[in-house]
């Protein structure tokens, strides 16, 4: 049985990890093995980068992070949990539910912080290969219902942890704008292997994505 | 008056740090207004980005670093590094020398680690554009006396500041010798940038190295 490689793109609030949690669950209770894992993180090291790149804290004490610096940092990440975590789970037949992959540097970086997306896809390249997932479920929903459920989790976790992942959380509405439109983008050009689910309460969403799991796997 | 981007290249005990402190007492005696980074380090979050990728402790922490991980988190420092120092050092006219530049990242983690030079250098072009320096200086004593040289300093380094540099250092010398073979090759590839200087005491390395730079600038 070969593995099969999932992930999960959308703006934060967008819902992803909900629905790669009940997806897990779902290929679990089918007696699949799965693993899971979120970019960046993911690893020991890489929880250490996104602590680095999320905190919003970093840029007090060390400066102002360069786009390029962010993106360099984001396939440092992607390169330890491809060899520690993603190729041998695939090797082993496993299935692995990826939170995010490199469609988000291309919206965040490439887009939000204005890289352009040559630059991510030639940093991708170099770094992961042609590894990319057999399919990546990309939530777009309404823009601004995930801006305010983004906002509202994050609040509960600088409660519950004292850090908070706020770096991205302090730029305008404007940048959020850039990423939708490139993810939008992205569900067009990458139709082979992106399926786009728009706006729908967490149950339609997950019928969809379990729609679109069990045409592949 | 123009900027001019000077690196300084070869294996760690080849007596790099100390000609680039010669050249810079020298240039600044001429006048000119000098800027001295090392890679990786160099910038407030570079010296972060050093301290995981050298401490021998670093792995025992978070598990083996993957060589692209390495190599990612190297060009994360370089970027950082381009934006913050050498970009602006440049645009008003300074000299900057640099100790370390994409040259070790090919001969460290290109030939060292395995991971090829395209690779490398795929990367330096998607993170640092055309930015190489105008003249490299690269210092290629005999290998045996490096490594002994560099080993010496290391054990100064931990009696001192308690923690190490000393992640490569656990390499054996097959992966020197890969080094050493990499940094000769770019010495022949790349005549028109990088200027070879072998063995010679340190007075005599100095000539060459201010005779090559005066030819320059």
């Amino acid at each position: 049985m070969a593995g099969f490689f999932i992930s999960f793109e959308g703006l934060d609030g967008s819902g992803k990890t909900t629905q790669l949690r009940r997806l897990e669950t779902f290929l679990i209770g089918r007696g699949r093995e799965v693993v899971s894992l979120r970019q960046p993180g993911g690893t020991a090291l890489g929880d250490r980068i996104r602590a680095v790149v999320l905190d919003s804290k970093t840029e007090a004490a060390v400066g102002k992070i360069a786009p390029m610096t962010e993106m360099a940092l984001m396939f440092a990440d992607r390169a330890q949990a491809i060899a520690e975590v993603i190729l041998p789970a695939l090797e082993a037949g496993k299935i692995v539910l990826c939170d995010r992959w490199t469609d988000s540097t291309e919206a965040y970086q490439g887009g939000g912080r204005g890289l352009g997306a040559e630059k991510v896809l030639e940093m991708h390249h170099a770094v992961c290969g042609d590894l990319w997932p057999a399919l990546t479920i990309l939530l777009l929903p309404d823009l601004q219902a995930s801006l305010k459920r983004a906002r509202r989790r994050n609040d509960r976790h600088i409660a519950a942890v004292g850090t908070d992942e706020n770096r991205f959380e302090t730029e305008g509405d404007g940048f959020y704008g850039r990423i939708h439109a490139v993810y939008t983008a992205i569900g067009y050009r990458e139709k082979a292997r992106v399926v786009t689910i728009g706006d729908g309460n967490l149950d339609e969403v997950e019928a969809a994505v379990r729609s679109a799991v069990l045409q592949r796997i």
